[in-house]
């Protein structure tokens, strides 16, 4: 489907961006991207997302929608053909968001605590992370994805974070394969789909990225 | 409308307990309302939302949705005869979900933090405070609600930390009237309406709880 009106402004390395072009990807939406530099935020961000400030954007027909979850769920209902990311029935529905919620309050902080962490604080955060996949590993149990026999809504909010899995187990001197076996099969499972493989960045570029973000931050 | 199997496991000075209650009223389900105890958390809640252990959960059919906002997206879309609380076309849907998710993660704070607050850090709270409440008043606007004409989403949402008014008025010594006047309006017009009115404690009673919470934590 061609789509020339639609504008992702985004951060190559931002978890949240890479969930809104998995969406596209997913409806067969080309759109056009945008790098954004938090350094010097364009004027466009600026305007198009005056409270936050923040990437992703999604500008539709020149209308802003902000905040990834939301941009994803609109994406589902904007353009409503198949595949659903969300399911039909509402109880299903409310189960996926109530995951997608669960990883907006945990999973940002998981990661990043271990990859910036150090010594004792670190071996903390590294309880803390494995804490937080395991949670998930049990909500995933045998299904191929989080939506069941589909990839859907919890697959798309998840998978980006496990971009920097390389980058946190280098950092954190651990084996995510070791703790949550079955997360590590999913993640392999995802990577098969070209929406994913296409919008998630090479782990070695995350980790380059990761490596400049502490030099720059002081935290070596 | 009469249900049997919807039950509320709430706190009722809660304003995400409020929320459901006010969702519910909108639609006309009936409900059992169970009264928890944060110090003694009931086996059922344990059993009902065991990743955060939380009220409010709604439970119909004996199944549990948790999480305030998902709660009410449930309630709209499980009894989707009219009101409806989201509008239905998508980008106002994702225009109503950006401010639930605004006030989600700004305005407990905000409010809390001037009640709890002391001296110097009070004022600087004071700020925050009426900050958060000018950016919702900009985005009220002249509409009689957040929703338009109708009384929506984003008005079940905020409407009941303002039962907090009378309490953050008194211990921060500031007139919410005299910065947000559009914000009072907007108040005074929810709480006209049924749904509201029932399910919204009196600002004495919020009032007394903020006090004996103080006393317990030793905030006085």
């Amino acid at each position: 489907m061609a789509e020339t009106n639609v504008i992702v402004l985004d951060l190559w390395a931002s978890s949240y961006g890479m969930r809104v072009k998995i969406a596209l990807a997913e409806k067969g939406i080309s759109y056009e991207c945008r790098q954004e530099d938090f350094e010097a935020k364009s004027s466009l961000l600026l305007e198009m997302n005056p409270v936050h400030k923040m990437i992703p954007v999604l500008i539709h027909n020149g209308k802003p929608i902000c905040e990834s979850l939301n941009i994803v769920q609109y994406i589902d209902e904007a353009w409503n053909h198949k595949p659903s990311l969300l399911p039909y029935d509402p109880y299903k529905r409310s189960q996926a968001r109530f995951w997608g919620d669960y990883i907006d309050k945990n999973v940002y902080n998981a990661v990043k605590r271990v990859w910036t962490g150090k010594g004792e604080e670190q071996e903390e955060c590294k309880k803390q992370f494995i804490e937080c996949w395991k949670i998930l590993e049990d909500e995933l149990g045998d299904k191929p994805y989080f939506g069941g026999e589909e990839f859907g809504y919890v697959d798309v909010a998840l998978v980006p974070f496990t971009s920097w899995f390389y980058t946190v187990e280098t950092n954190g001197k651990l084996s995510i394969e070791e703790e949550c076996p079955k997360i590590v099969d999913w993640v392999k499972r995802c990577m098969l789909k070209e929406s994913v493989a296409k919008s998630l960045p090479h782990p070695r570029q995350i980790y380059a990225f990761a490596l400049q973000y502490k030099q720059r931050h002081g935290l070596e």
